[in-house]
């Protein structure tokens, strides 16, 4: 039988003992992975769950708004399939994954600057040889991109292995066509004094898939989910840490509201235009107008050594 | 083409540029958000994102540990179906739906205390008369319930609906068997002064299912996935606040480590244990051993009013 209540007090709200109240249960729920099995664990769900009660106090979360809470994260784990990733995406828009490359791979100042790694990877791309094209067909304007990869001290990192790969001038990639395609995608290696230079397209912008939770969240926000154009970077070496860029065509749209805050001033990069009937830097004769960028990557010392 | 960096400055980790580059991620994140179509969506996404970057910068987020953080979201996604929702469970053994459950109905000192709804109430029980069993023949031992609704004053509340629901002796609710069926389960009227009273049975502890993403990470922080025995109470009258509740059978198992965070002192209720061949409180002779439980039920006014 429970005690009877003291009605003689009149009845009130007492903000001090629902402070109390609710910063009990946030105590509790952290002494509950007190003994989880890895000190890391029981680190990540004391940090996490003390930011998720205090967001959850600070907007004083609704009844209707956990339960739309809980219908959305359902929807965006529902949507993906093995070549959606609506929870990397959802990251993304968020600037987690931003974030995330940012503890990752901490700024050295002269060293290049990282950015996302995006979704559009793959392994085992074609490799080219220095100043070959790696289009292979796709739509777009050629583009030649050169430059020098550099170490720490501004001497050359021979033989640094270079991955690339980019949109197509309609902002698509070429798995989105055909998860079997390799185009404007590839590898190859910097000379003896870590020159590389190759021929491709001028990327376009593209939105990011808007037609599932990410797209729903956007459009409430009214966020646009477009990224400016951009050439994906990988360049590793040994003795050096992996470098995960971009460069961005400058100059081009939303360079200033990436959708997936991507974008750091020092990787924009001049995109320079040509006429057609022009010579290419390669002794090329062009019979289309075509673009040229120059790009110099320093990569910091691998900071696992 | 990039400006050369200044190569005459030794390269070093600089721990301010460092804390300014994250802070301005976070800052540029909550500014897209800045024109949100709602004052609220604002608000949310502000809150949302400050303690989300603040968690990925205070546990130091590694890639890998993101990459597990998506899968893991994603598998908790993938499992739910209409009958099962694993996104709720997680929220349940984080401790965000007690909190957010205390945040809807404040703490109103003499006041009945509440607690999680949890995901086995149904809409359109069966009606019951005061005295009637609800057990419709599930396991257990005869329990009989009674007690009193009261207002604020102390006065009763004449007519208050009562929905109870509970799982059996085998720790399971009449839907887990069957979705259609309708046991241990119901709702009656308080009479005209407040006063109620039902048969059930004795209520056993049972797990939350352990079989998903959710017991792996109870598994992960040793932690067990075990309710303690209860009734569940949903108590409504006009002009007061809808009051959603347990009541927790005294000196029973996991009281102290309930999964889901849900035991108040206050709900925790004497169940006193009679012989086969008594008398019950109603004059009935039983004929197997019974438990009689007696629940006070004080309603807070209509906060809305």
């Amino acid at each position: 039988m429970t005690s009877t209540p003291d009605l003689t007090n009149p009845i009130r709200r007492d903000p001090d003992y629902q402070t109390r109240l609710e910063a009990a249960v946030t105590d509790q729920v952290i002494a509950s992975f007190g003994h989880a099995r890895t000190d890391r664990l029981r680190t990540v769900m004391a940090s996490l769950v003390s930011h998720l009660h205090a967001f959850a106090r600070e907007i004083r979360l609704t009844e209707d708004e956990w339960d739309l809470a809980i219908r959305y994260l359902t929807d965006t784990g529902q949507i993906c399939t093995d070549t959606r990733q609506e929870f990397i995406l959802l990251s993304d828009v968020l600037g987690l994954s931003m974030l995330t490359v940012g503890i990752n791979s901490p700024a050295i100042p002269g060293a290049t600057e990282s950015t996302v790694f995006g979704p559009f990877f793959v392994e085992n791309s074609p490799e080219f040889a220095l100043g070959e094209s790696i289009a292979d067909g796709v739509s777009g304007l050629p583009c030649y991109v050169s430059g020098r990869v550099l170490g720490a001290s501004g001497g050359p990192v021979p033989g640094a292995r270079l991955e690339i790969w980019e949109a197509d001038a309609d902002g698509f990639y070429d798995v989105q066509y055909d998860e079997t395609k390799r185009q404007a995608r590839g590898h190859l290696f910097a000379d003896d004094q870590g020159a590389y230079r190759f021929w491709s397209v001028l990327p376009a912008p593209y939105p990011i898939p808007a037609d599932g939770p990410v797209g729903r969240l956007l459009d409430a926000a009214r966020r646009s989910p477009m990224r400016p154009a951009h050439i994906h970077f990988m360049v590793t070496a040994p003795g050096y840490g992996r470098l995960i860029t971009h460069i961005f065509v400058g100059g081009g749209p939303h360079l200033s509201d990436d959708a997936v805050f991507a974008v750091k001033q020092s990787l924009i990069t001049d995109f320079v235009r040509h006429p057609a009937g022009s010579v290419g830097p390669d002794g090329s004769h062009r019979d289309t107008d075509w673009y040229q960028a120059e790009f110099d990557i320093v990569l910091a010392p691998d900071q696992r050594s």
